[in-house]
């Protein structure tokens, strides 16, 4: 059997309210169970590998939710923990036109979130195992999880295992100091960062000139910042999605990547947007599929930005897609023509 | 303006699973808004009289959509406070036949749970009140919640305000020894309880024969205990439903009724159940409603139960029934058919 | 091509929350098209008859989903004119257990209300025509339509087409009086009659003593008044079902026919219902369908009270079964074992 | 307590066929319950205002749904008159691309066309009150509603309240004539006036060289409009929202406000529309909104722009935003982003 | 009664997962019953024209409910044949911005592709017909159909009949050889055909230089191709649409006819995508119209332009459009503005 | 590990309209994945066992959605094999009260029906496993469904497995005759058969008095029946479970174990039903579990009984019940309770 991939981190239920509404109107939320790890993990068991997802989840039928929408597409469950008080919960009503998509997080006091060392056995989990990715959310969720991410990257470098980590700043869960403590320590195992240059600056005080707010695309400020990454680090590759936010409802969307050397920009796709979380996800499960198959530096950024295109023409959290597809739109199909 | 009628307790986000799904099958939830005392206040309103909600609900969408689902159906909810960190949820998956309702309380570190005797003016609240209900449930909810129900209902006697409760003895929120503190110290200021054999014993140790899961009514048992009841608090009535559980599709209702002199039944409705969640609250405010307006004994115990009936053929926790609807079953007419 | 039935009155387009919701709880409507006379002929239809609906509708997308419901089905279309202001409707609330359904009409200025005498060429209506079906509703819907109604009948008649009506009184149309003058005159013109005891009474003043609302069949009631009927108007047949109704989920349910000579009865039912909308509708189906097919009378009975039986295990207002899931149910299965 | 704003006319029952279907394919509806003066007032209500619907609703359950459909989003309902024989209908088809929204009303014969001057104390209506809005259509409904209309904006100038009318011409409620005699005199006590270039020429015949239907605006044209119309009645401004239909999916949008001395117009949003009905109506309520709180001329226009510019991107006639949203577009942000 | 047109082929059972969800998330599938010929004959019907749509259909309730869906419309299916053993399936995802769409078959095996020539009595289907249309699926289906076809053009010509085909080439179902040599002789007896290059390609080798991969609309490329298939098979007119798929979301639609003397292209349309399966035929169904019509060369490509326009913005496989609301868009109007 | 149970057979796609409506009304249908082999693994699987599900899927997304739903709910799909033409298909129409379910199969051609013996490695899939289950349907699927099946059960023997099958006769597969054959080869190396009498009268002319459409249980048939069934087979257990059809709606359920010795009763349930598919299904996994617990005989019945009545109070053909759950119903309480 080949090695697994592992990804360490929240999954939640979001609760949407259906065809546009807002919270405010709606009789039914639509379910998804997601989160930035968990996502990462279905996308590369789609992609054919062997992938593992680590959490804890709480002992009851929501729980078993959870674990059950993970299991549906593939991803092993065997190490996840049984447990806690509840699964933490996300709001999110999807943005249309102007008006941006709104989160509510209802998250603290989660299973995971209130976990303890002793809930996982990293030397077990870490066998068999090639690539390990987690986030800058996972160590967020409480001082425990702080330790505990920095145990397992620590036992992952043990276990000879490449690590990833999405740097993803969330200021709703601890401050831009304690980030950064924290996740100075974890970048010490990290070999693959995905950053943007907000979180970079956020984290790491690292800046650059660009401007996401104004639609433009700063690539040199990327390179930048990757640049200081990587020396900072000795990190082996930094990549990032950039998204050009024309509206709720239409974005433009690249990748890039820098390797300290090579730098290396996808083509751009104009997205008319379906459901844009888990697009950055799904770009960090295209490079680490990517990575692992040894493609060409360009090769990977264009099979990232084409994976994370489509994931937003799907609804929900997960990137219900094949490497088939994403290898046809990465070579330039992108008509949207059906064949029959 | 008439009096008003003031309820006090937690409203959490109810969500269920369509069409007798379990959640580990279900795509989508439905959402009610719902909890004991703001059933009771909807109940009410829908009666016609000026019912008023208080609490304490998250100043975002989700609790302004609980907010919202109040005044829809014309309860006051001028003195609800704003604030604290999330709505309390409960999953309700609805049972049928042998499969009973299953009930997953995610309610801690809820607004109110964690509301602060600052919150309320009492005496704001009191002005032009002629009644107060409350529940067993809101004391348990938190140290705070116990005082400042204890507040409460002293500020409503200084106020001249009528005072009824509803045990309602929840074990995972408080132990029964916490509760038997409590509660008597509550009763104390209360005229109207409501009360079954279970909870009388578990609050207060009150015993008595009555054995519910064998499907038998004691109305023996439940006069016995409402009598110890009334002799322990100086209480003026107390009331109790019962309900025989055929299954969970098919249920006996009856109500009970004692003043410490004359003991009251209402006829017994068998109910094929559309949704049992609020039954016994919309006995409570048929039972308010009925006191209110200065029915006889008997007639209070058929007006309580004849609505309990009817919103157990509604989906929700809300009674969405008229005066008249009750009247025109109380009055025997329970054939369901319709008129043209 | 075999001779046509043709039934007339009034398609309304009805309104019904889902879930057994009440009108202010609900976001949405499902929609049926239905009414008296449409689903006679959609039943009809359904048997393998030609069977045509006429009447009037708007010239407007609604009007023409009304009459597409009756293509879809294959009900002949020819005849219904197209013109006026507005398809009547009907809100109906579908009743559980104690809680019965509430129907609320708005149907006032509806095309067919408001149509003229010119509207329909009764001659080319009854070519190749061999049985013509009312109700009583039709003439009540407005002066012209009475007196388009006495029109229809004579024309039937001259053209030897048999008549069949069902007295069916609505006193929110009509007064007892009026309905009394009209049907008197269209009686004269018909061979079977549709009539429960309430129905006589309130529109001819003719007595029996059964009393409808404390859940007995008085049989006997039944054959007075239809004695009565038939020396009244020189009847071929009366006709009628009986509903038990324990509540609004569970009703008994039989027929009954007397020619004047025999009288017949069928089976009793105890139907579990799923929408008891259009069940006497389907009846009078059976019957019209059993007397073209020259069954005795009591297989006439039998057909059409499992046909009605059926109908009230659908949603809707139509009755989509086939004669052979008829017969099977008038032979004795209501056991409702699936076969495979 | 604030002074109150009240808004007088008609509510509808909407009727929308769901996932862009037309009216012969769906088997269900959405129900929205809007209209023009109704929406202003939930428009003012999320916004923080006192606001109060004034009308006319059937004393049955659509009208009570109606009705708490304003007060589940804090409208007070205190003034509403029940009564007449039914509820209004549109039905309403959600255009696509180059395929047109379809109306279809069905609001003849509803409680308010059919209310008389007795129905209405304007007296106590404009008690505390600071803003009266109307618009074009209440008049039309009826000869009594032009009336009582009249009356309405008397009384309003009589007890010191600003008056607002948005001219909204309906050719198919009366003809252009007799809206010109009833609106002129009803404009004799209005302050605020919003009209395009269509509605002036058809109500007033005043003309300007405009032509919408080319997809271009033309911005002088209003504003010679806009003169002519404070010339003639002596008003304070004069607003309009103008839109460019690209298709049924994507419009051009922006406003513009002249006050006789001093003309702006607000910057262009291109919106992918969700659901355009009730787009002028929000613009109306942030105008409103903007001129209560003494926002400058240009502020007003971008409050108004952006406000109607969110609504178009909700379902639902109801704008379900807070000033603050609006403020955050006004201020720029029009990328859709979300924060996290 | 004016003539009928006929088409020839199958209908199928369309399942397709709602909003836009993949295979593999779906709970529910929405239904459709469509197929090529059947889409023609159903906008026929629409357009008011007397149509007829041959086929066979299994003698269960999937085939019932696909013949319902015909006559719901208007099309005449007095010539279905009952029997076989399945009704044919395809699922159908519908793809979105860069995401295809995806159809998946599951069509073997069906009733009409296991039909007998006994099936069908062409000299009583050709009576008082004015029109055949069928496509190049048809005789693909089987052998059996290969033959039948070829009867059916026969009998078509023999009864003076026009006929129409649209290419339509599936490499699924045939090889280009067996394509070839079927369809060579049905073109024979074919007057108006219906091809783009690609079609025109694989099937007769006849050759262009477009490339629809790449988004550019090659009109000399299908004129040279229209002129080929013209002098190889005796045409009078050749039409195609052309489409210009930017995304899944949004294409580009245009329609050229040659009729070997003038050659007109229609105004291009951009459109937002609703459903663009039927697109193809409902701009066959609008040739059709125009022909039989006797419209002008450019007036035909605008009214089949403008038809198909409309139907990709409808959800489906049917054209829900008037001749009126063709014409409305034909003549200028593309703004989708609503009029009240 | 824990060992394995392994089932054989196919898993089709199940299509539903919802609402207890027939095919010819809907127009969406509830997708559910599930067949009796695999309804097997799906409870045994959520009893905590390790449960592998053998058996051929095309490699498309249907495919792929029915491996999904294995997979979501615990089962191992290691061993399904993917290719050939298409997932077998069953409408299923749910019946109510009168009227019978009603089921159409779509299956002919199914991957599995078409699957060659090469395509199972019996050795591997028999590795670490204690338990092998079938049905009468698997061999019926084709002639090599009949040649696997029993090269199955032989290696399942050589592996010293446990061998229980399901005679489930379906005459719609497979003749009388035919399946006498087949049957009589697999029954050779059988431990324990789930049999009716009216499945061993078909296929093994065993016969008894019994009369199922009674609506009697005939207990003593049963034993009669079992006993030659062991006597013939030499069977370890006879199972069998016994359904009385009061209706669609209530059916009357219990169990009956006979292992030659001893004759074992399950109490009798009256279940009002919600989806009655898969409840032969969840008492051959409850007697399975029974069996591998070691439960004593009359536990068995009791287990068996009590999860497949639970299964019935569910949608869909999944047992969706924890082991605790079925033990607390096969206590005692079928009262239905929910517990807070």
């Amino acid at each position: 059997m080949a090695k697994k991939v592992v990804t360490f981190g929240e999954i939640m239920l979001r609760l949407t309210p259906p065809d546009y509404k807002r919270i405010v109107q709606t009789d039914t939320f639509d379910i998804i169970y997601g989160g930035g790890e968990a996502n990462v993990a279905v996308s590369l068991a789609n992609f054919g590998l062997e992938a593992a997802f680590v959490s804890k989840l709480p002992d009851n039928p929501v729980g078993q939710a959870a674990l059950n929408a993970l299991r549906r597409y593939g991803v092993n469950t065997d190490y996840i923990v049984r447990g806690g008080n509840r699964l933490g919960i996300y709001y999110c009503e999807n943005g249309a036109s102007q008006r941006p998509s709104n989160v509510i997080y209802d998250r603290a006091h989660s299973a995971i979130a209130e976990a303890s060392p002793d809930d996982f056995d990293w030397d077990k989990i870490f066998e068999d195992c090639e690539w390990f990715h987690t986030t800058g959310i996972t160590p967020a969720l409480s001082e425990n999880m702080s330790r505990i991410t920095i145990e397992a990257v620590k036992a992952a470098k043990k276990h000879g295992v490449k690590v990833s980590c999405d740097l993803n700043y969330r200021a709703k869960l601890w401050s831009k100091e304690r980030a950064g403590e924290v996740m100075s320590e974890i970048m010490q195992y990290v070999d693959v960062c995905i950053a943007n240059e907000e979180d970079a600056e956020m984290v790491f005080g690292i800046k650059s000139g660009s401007d996401v707010e104004k639609g433009e695309i700063n690539v040199d400020g990327f390179k930048n910042v990757a640049s200081q990454l990587i020396d900072r680090f000795g990190l082996e590759l930094v990549g990032s999605h950039l998204r050009i936010s024309h509206s709720a409802s239409d974005n433009g969307w690249l990748v890039v990547l820098y390797d300290g050397k090579e730098f290396v920009r996808s083509k751009q796709y104009d997205i008319h947007i379906v459901d844009r979380v888990g697009g950055g996800d799904s770009f960090a499960a295209g490079l680490i599929y990517s990575l692992l198959k040894g493609k060409e530096l360009q090769d990977a950024a264009e099979f990232g930005a084409a994976a994370s295109c489509l994931k937003q023409t799907i609804p929900g959290d997960f990137n219900h897609v094949s490497v088939k597809e994403v290898e046809s739109l990465a070579a330039g199909d992108a008509s949207g023509r059906d064949k029959r």
